[in-house]
């Protein structure tokens, strides 16, 4: 029985349907997509390897983890500090410019100067950040969530943690902040911190070319995913100053296998982080050697935070309203993003989206400082940024402070101020006109993040709340409803809960504030979701990424092995020729091959010798390459055997060449390969009639990229890949739950 | 063939060598223990269930699922609270009798009656706990910890989350505290949260024999785990008032497969439960409604934790310093388990034990108490419990404040209380005789935890190096070198890094002292390893408990299947014999049976029709009681194919009968069972090549108890369960890492 002549529906990459995907339809999967090979290939290469290198090379590759972490955690940090310092100093040059020519200026009519300044500072950064996304790496667009999220999840994204993308999110992120568009560093944090961890761990880079030699023991996608989550982890860290709840993040959103070890070492990446930051940050601020400096903390540190059980059903309510604006929030998003798909589809349009958003941005900002006349007398609140744009002498603009202010500090204006500070029509047209843009910016072509827009709109409705409140109680805490409503805004949009949670409360630097803050949360994430997806779904979904969930899908028990395994597959003999696997290796687009190999003499029933095929092992079409590459022939002449080691395959990781461009002799492809050294010898098998939940937490569980399934004679007859799990898909859409079977497409929009 | 006829060596009880266990050995691994069942046996039964009740079914259970952790969170915060207050009732009547007649006695001789009374009073409640651990339920014995986490890990841990645990380990340890031994009540409560939780999920409380028949989906150990890992976090949050610290610390010993779902409920049940607790006491104490009420925080609240780089190293050597006090204390601790198994081998022996070094503890306590003559005036520091002890009127004696109070408070005022209100040799008096005293304790007959007695010994020596450099830099706070030194201490003992790290931030309200506290933490972890076990790890190895540890020993790739499993295995038919199924059960002990079938025409090349025996599944010992107490066989008269649903087999979970008290008559044993209706029809398989790093992290992550071995003719041929892989023991004692195979027995001393 030979498998190779039949006929091919691909496995990997199924495309049954050529379908016209509708523009932003959310119901394709991409086939673009390839898997990351989570499973370690213990063949005999890699036996070998640890057998002669022995207890040593295991102490030696610990401790050299450890030190990767510690690197990445102070890299990462390194780069939050460029950050933070070059819009510290952009933001100060650009307010002082400003402040110059507005005040003294308590006329409207002297008011055109100072707006079109502020207008060239604004959209200067915003085109060159925007440019730089748009034509230079398409990558860095947006907080890079969503992508960092599904390569944890197994996907490999092409470009994802290259150099370039790293140093175009950074130059894009301080740009977009000059900018004054309505977009945070804190996302972007977490991608740096991503792409910061597989840099170092992998010893080279790609963008310019240079391999160190070194850590060659990390370079397979298993280690390199746990480096990108302590990244990632890293990144939160700096960002919010809150290691727990980077670490938290990182599990939420990536793991599948918990370890102990990885997790100490994830902590320690972060509390590094947070350290080198908070060590750099406090010496630049002039209180050098003092860790706990006050100013470290970003949303400035809650004395009393104390509440009442009467609070409690408030906070609910603020919750369910988190939930709503959160849900409407992604709802509108995806409407916008269609409507862009279809009409913004140019490189240069992209561009110009971006430049009239700034613009609107700028302009609205003036007209709504200049029609509020909210004065108040300098000195009443600690805001850094006075303007005094048409307030009288001594006084400022409450309204001008807020805009003026970088967003993290309008955050901790609207939750520590003195209750008089703002006037509600202040607070409440800088909520909407920040819902407003935050939600126009959703998608578009700039990088940076919702989390610091979405706690800045909540915390602006939460102290409303809170001075409504304090209307009729008038000793009331308004603080406390500022961060409610922000965690509630933010996890009604992001649907985040444990941590989120975890990274106000460090960020805030107030535990016994935890539980009002996840009942928030859990509220927001209930409402929310009964109404929308989260807007990281929303982005997975658009982009039909073969994400797969924490369960399989619900009642799927029914479902089996065989209803899901794509069939029939390409086999190899372990003896194979080189021809056929050329022939083979151009013909499809397959990455897991199983090798069989013919059993003479099996005795089946006592007594009775017969000849049956079986299942040896399972190649990667990445380690055949090499194979070919490297000549590993049998024969008398091209026998390369020996000198491939593990070391080999290392080398070409993770960009194999293509199959195309081997070139291979008459001679040699007449030559047989032995596979058997090479492949891994015990891929995990399940029986046709395993359910689909069991599969699924095989498949989640342990990593994988390929199920073989074996029918009930012990013969393969398919292969399950993440697609065929990802295809369907659960949506709990206003309490009902449904499952949809997606269709696949190569060209989604 | 027949596997049936084979000579037999049991699969999951092997019994090699009946060797003599030397007393103490920490090498043979016990063959008492059962795993658990974590995996969901989808058979027919369950896929009709869950395909007829649909979808509600699975927002049902949604919801009490939710709904059980909020009642787990409440129950245990419940017994913390009975606790809590009567320790403070207890312990004030007994400060108050005792402090009548020592107030006004400055001369030493008048201390005998005080002295008496005080012994009366401690002796009673201290041999009453002992007796009740002993007589009544010895697995309330300590902490429950080590027991706690290897249930979580999957073993079966007989009479571990029964109500009479659970009501002798409250009396226990209030009986402990109340009785002025060095034991915690912070340990016990992990178990008895892990016991409530275990409780209200199953809803049948076996002690009572009550079965309220509600909760019946959530009968099998795989809910049950769940539960209990929310316990154990809910216990922390309650005793620690660290509802983070909990869900890590349930994390971090517990859980193997991370779940996004089960993360998010854990919190909200450790939340409700400190939520709960913290209501409850601040109304007891006179603050109701405030919830952040100060009291609640364990051990103050630190308002000034700034420390500077420069402390980083003193930091580092109070870790090393923990590490190696923790390693002689559970090494020693080792020393005295194997005296007392040797010794104190009788009931009665046990409890004069606990007389003895209750009556030691309160006799060196007034030695020390009146040999010191450190008396302060009152008003200095804000201890509750002042007495004067031989001082003068006005003053109090300060080694009497630190020995009559609670140990929390004790460690609070060592934590806080200004530099001068204890000299240096009274806390080094307290700090000496509370490791002694601690040390003795462990592994004594009583209810109690290690983990503020650790705490206690270590704030103390960490106080010390406080005064010691406050001597130097008059300014120094020397809060935080006792917290340090809290922390050191207790992880040189536990080996805990995140989770206590994260409890000590909570429980402490500071946030910014993270790192310093994971570094002196990991330093304790990395030096107390390089001497001895943890205090956990002993008991666990003692008690020969088959533990799987996080990852598969190092170099073992060369160990594959062939060498791990069992062999041969005893299967039955899909169509088997009630005699034959009763005489198998009753003459091996196994608890899982393959079940395999002829296949006849099974095609194995084109055209050849062959007869062959091919694995159908795998059923356990637990089902085939069941069915055969039911009489589901197939024949006109007996058949209850019909009646018999999942609910039958959920009734009588988690303690089946035994096969020999089931009756069957002459003609039922000539009757056949058709088990493929009952049996897991897609078991876990591999090959028997694959090596054991694989196996054992499918075993570990997909929490497993059978793992089937086929050939490459994929034929049955041994089974493989958690004793093979856990008989593998991984020792890095002085730098060095070894592995050594264990011996069975099971008569573990």
């Amino acid at each position: 029985m030979t498998y190779h002549s039949m006929d091919f529906k691909g496995y990997e990459l199924t495309t049954d349907s050529e379908d016209v995907v509708p523009i932003g339809s959310l119901d394709y999967l991409s086939t673009k997509y390839e898997s990351l090979d989570y499973e370690v290939i213990e063949n005999e290469l890699f036996c070998e390897e640890e057998q002669k290198k022995g207890y040593k090379y295991i102490v030696h590759k610990d401790f050299a983890r450890w030190m990767t972490f510690f690197w990445i955690g102070v890299m990462t940090a390194c780069v939050g500090i460029t950050i933070s310092i070059s819009i510290e100093i952009g933001t100060n040059f650009k307010f002082n410019v400003i402040k110059k020519y507005c005040d003294g200026c308590t006329q409207n009519d002297c008011m055109l100067k100072p707006y079109l300044i502020a207008l060239v500072l604004s959209i200067v950064p915003s085109v060159v950040g925007s440019i730089l996304v748009v034509y230079i790496e398409p990558m860095a667009n947006g907080a890079g969530i969503p992508p960092v999220k599904c390569y944890l999840n197994g996907i490999k994204i092409p470009r994802l943690t290259r150099l370039k993308t790293l140093v175009v999110k950074v130059i894009g992120v301080i740009c977009t902040i000059l900018g004054g568009l309505w977009g945070g560093k804190e996302g972007p944090m977490i991608h740096a911190g991503a792409i910061i961890a597989a840099g170092i761990s992998q010893g080279k880079i790609i963008t310019l070319n240079k391999d160190l030699d070194a850590l060659n023991f990390f370079r397979e996608d298993h280690e390199k995913r746990d480096f990108v989550s302590g990244g990632a982890a890293a990144g939160i860290a700096a960002a919010f100053g809150a290691p727990v709840g980077g670490l938290l993040f990182s599990l939420e959103e990536g793991a599948s296998f918990w370890n102990q070890a990885l997790t100490c070492r994830i902590f320690f990446g972060s509390m590094i982080s947070m350290f080198t930051l908070n060590s750099v940050l406090s010496a630049y601020h002039g209180y050098a050697g003092d860790l706990t400096y006050r100013g470290l903390l970003n949303f400035g540190k809650f004395d009393d935070l104390s509440y009442h059980i009467l609070d409690i059903p408030i906070f609910v309510l603020m919750g369910v309203t988190g939930g709503l604006t959160g849900a409407f929030f992604c709802h509108s998003g995806l409407k916008l993003i269609r409507f862009r798909k279809r009409y913004i589809n140019q490189k240069w349009k992209k561009v110009a989206e971006v430049l009239i958003v700034c613009s609107a941005t700028i302009t609205i900002m003036f007209l709504v400082i200049i029609l509020s006349s909210d004065c108040k007398k300098i000195g009443v609140d600690p805001i850094e940024y006075h303007i005094q744009f048409g307030c009288n002498k001594g006084e400022f603009n409450t309204m001008a402070a807020l805009w003026f202010q970088l967003l993290e500090g309008s955050v901790r204006s609207l939750f520590h101020d003195a209750p008089d500070v703002f006037n509600v029509p202040t607070v409440a047209c800088f909520c909407l006109c920040g819902y407003f843009f935050s939600l126009i910016s959703y998608g578009m072509n700039f990088s940076g993040g919702l989390l610091i827009p979405g706690l800045c709109i909540g915390a602006a409705w939460g102290r409303l709340v809170g001075l409504g409140i304090s209307h009729f109680f008038p000793n009331t805490n308004i603080g406390i409803y500022a961060l409610i409503g922000a965690a509630s805004q933010l996890g009604g949009i992001t649907r985040m809960t444990i941590s989120l949670t975890i990274i106000l409360v460090e960020a805030t630097g107030s535990i016994a504030f935890g539980l009002p803050l996840m009942v928030c949360l859990m509220t927001a994430k209930w409402v929310g979701d009964f109404f929308s997806l989260s807007i990281y779904e929303t982005q997975i979904e658009l982009s039909g990424m073969p994400l797969l969930n924490w369960d399989p899908p619900p009642l799927s028990s029914n479902i089996n092995a065989k209803d899901l395994m794509t069939q029939p597959v390409i086999s190899f003999m372990t003896k194979e020729t080189v021809g056929n696997i050329v022939k083979i290796l151009k013909k499809y687009s397959h990455n897991g091959f199983p090798v069989i190999e013919y059993v003479h003499n099996c005795e089946l029933d006592e007594g009775n010798f017969k000849t049956k095929c079986f299942l040896r092992g399972l190649i990667l079409r990445s380690q055949l390459v090499v194979l070919l590459q490297n000549k590993v022939f049998d024969g008398p002449l091209t026998n390369n055997w020996e000198s491939v080691t593990i070391e080999t395959f290392r080398q070409d990781y993770p960009r194999y060449s293509d199959i195309e461009d081997i070139n291979l002799t008459q001679e040699d492809v007449k030559l047989t390969i032995n596979l058997s050294r090479f492949m891994n010898p015990s891929p995990y098998i399940v029986q046709h009639t395993m359910s689909m939940p069991r599969i699924f937490r095989l498949f989640r569980a342990m990593g994988l990229r390929h199920i073989i399934v074996v029918n009930e004679c012990s013969e393969v007859v398919g292969i399950v890949t993440r697609k065929d799990l990802a295809r369907y898909r659960v949506s709990r859409h206003m309490g009902k739950i449904s499952v949809t079977e997606l269709k696949f497409s190569n060209k989604i929009n």
